[in-house]
């Protein structure tokens, strides 16, 4: 039985994905950008976007013309408030990055600001693009639309992806609140990995390719469909989610997507909208916003609610950066794997 | 039995409620506001914040020192995309009627705005709140926090408010797509409908005093609490609300209202943001907006979605609009009583 753990700076870890990126047709300042976003997820403990989510990267630059990993991104000041981006069909990781600063500053000499990216491939975690903004003192809140993967409330068809949503905001004496979530019921990294280990999924998840219930994450990925979660309300959170990351931007909504001449690709060429908040500008005379945030989290866990949004990856990030990030050997030969590849 | 309905025209019930805000202390642009807010409520068929909900603006109105409904609201210019809004203890859909051109005028030529509400009072249905912009062609999300009536995810006391947001859209050829949901797993209106009524609710929708889960409603709304909706997810989000309505506005957290001393108090001084977008800023060279929303309004409905979010409530509005609102007798009486209350 393989055991053995191999502890990884993240500086290890992520320039031997950036290799990887390199090898399969990233410029070297993409495959930097990516190869970070993907150690910072396995840093932090969010497995289904971190090295397990190098096959399909690979797998996705393989489909010939589906992402173009060399796109160099249109950054457009439409207004004060607002910036919008064309992503070319590159991934959405560098785009987001060349935008961030202009995004920034016009959120804090407006207040409110607008990213609204279009014709983007994301594979990232969500939490990832919100958190810097909280770094720099902003409430960020984000979404992404993807390829059809979730049916409507009560529907037979999957219309949205799994649609993720994430927020961010700055905390006193403490790294920002920062969480993410699928707005599908579970996330289709997760049913990936139950179907790798051969698991089953608890009823309520999802539904094969006709529509029936099924505990199999097999059927669910193969044809099948997940379930909003929480019913009617998260099916109109994601919903929203597609107006905001399709209509808004000027993109493709989930349903619009056909990867299927494209054999081996995972992305959609979809969009994602950030919105930010400069907290200065409403704290009027009273106390400090982070301060804020930080008396309402107290509150919570006052309360009973033992693990806050965010507090999981915290504790794995900091592991992480004491001891090096964990690796199995079966990782590290799969790494091996997608060099020689 | 009583069972014969009689037809108002919005106008006739609008005068009515009027009537009984004035007679309760309102001058008279709140006492149109709150009453037209009511009625509209009523209208559409969004029964626990329509008529009745009189009996707890009334209430409110008469818990001595609690509600100032003649207040008038502060109304800041804090910056190109941030609007800031002191209710000064009064009603928040006054203190919104005052903050809305101004931020559709900054989010116009900004892209993106900011209201920020704090020290108000709401009791109407936030959908009509955000309706009005998305009449005007802008995208709008609002949150509002309130008294402590839902139990972290895992917690044992309540700390977020029923906590609601609401989204609305323009949509071409139709009404807007507009929205709200209550954060928790059913809204503290229904709540009180049921403890009405009679009828036991269904389980995993509130705690008793205790926190141990129960299906009476009296329990619930005496001392005990509400769960939040999707489990830790829309417990996220729920905080994600007390955030943006407390810590950005500047005002109270739910968890730190106190009407213990205003006996009949219903509502809580607390806060409500609006986050407004240009949609003309974000469509690049593609097809309008609207048009795009409609699109994927077909989508869904193509998918098997039956009820949209909003369908209801416009099929109400239009029968309403057509035959008049019904209300039963023992409503007509119960506005009678207030009336001479």
């Amino acid at each position: 039985m393989k055991s053995h753990i191999t502890y990884l700076s993240f500086d290890e870890l992520a320039d031997r994905l950036c290799g990887i990126f390199q090898r399969h047709g990233c410029p070297s300042n993409v495959a930097r950008l990516l190869a970070e976003n993907c150690a910072a997820a396995e840093r932090d403990g969010a497995h289904s976007h971190g090295v397990f989510r190098m096959r399909d990267y690979v797998s996705n630059l393989k489909a010939d013309g589906w992402v173009d990993p060399a796109a160099t991104p249109v950054i457009e000041d439409a207004s004060p408030g607002f910036v919008r981006v064309d992503a070319r069909n590159g991934f959405a990781v560098p785009a987001l990055a060349g935008a961030r600063d202009l995004g920034i500053r016009k959120a804090r000499h407006n207040g409110a600001a607008v990213i609204a990216i279009r014709n983007s491939h994301h594979l990232g975690a969500l939490s990832l693009d919100v958190e810097p903004f909280a770094e720099e003192g902003m409430i960020a809140l984000s979404f992404i639309n993807s390829s059809p993967a979730v049916v409507p409330y009560g529907g037979h068809t999957a219309v949205f992806g799994t649609n993720p949503f994430a927020f961010a905001a700055p905390r006193a004496g403490e790294p920002p609140l920062v969480f993410d979530m699928a707005t599908s019921v579970m996330a289709h990294g997760d049913v990936q990995i139950a179907a790798r280990e051969g698991r089953a999924l608890e009823p309520g998840i999802g539904v094969d390719a006709e529509g029936r219930p099924t505990t199999d994450p097999a059927k669910v990925l193969d044809g099948g469909a997940l379930l909003p979660f929480g019913a009617h309300k998260g099916a109109a959170i994601s919903l929203m989610v597609e107006i905001l990351c399709a209509a808004l931007v000027g993109g493709n909504f989930s349903a619009e997507v056909d990867p299927s001449r494209h054999p081996g690709a995972v992305t959609a060429n979809t969009g994602q909208s950030l919105l930010l908040i400069d907290p200065r500008k409403g704290r009027g005379a009273l106390p400090d916003f982070a301060g804020r945030v930080s008396d309402i989290v107290g509150y919570v866990r006052d309360a009973g609610q033992q693990r806050l949004p965010g507090d999981r990856r915290l504790r794995h990030r900091a592991q992480s950066m004491k001891r090096g990030i964990p690796l199995g050997a079966e990782v590290l030969d799969f790494l091996d794997s997608l060099e020689a590849a």
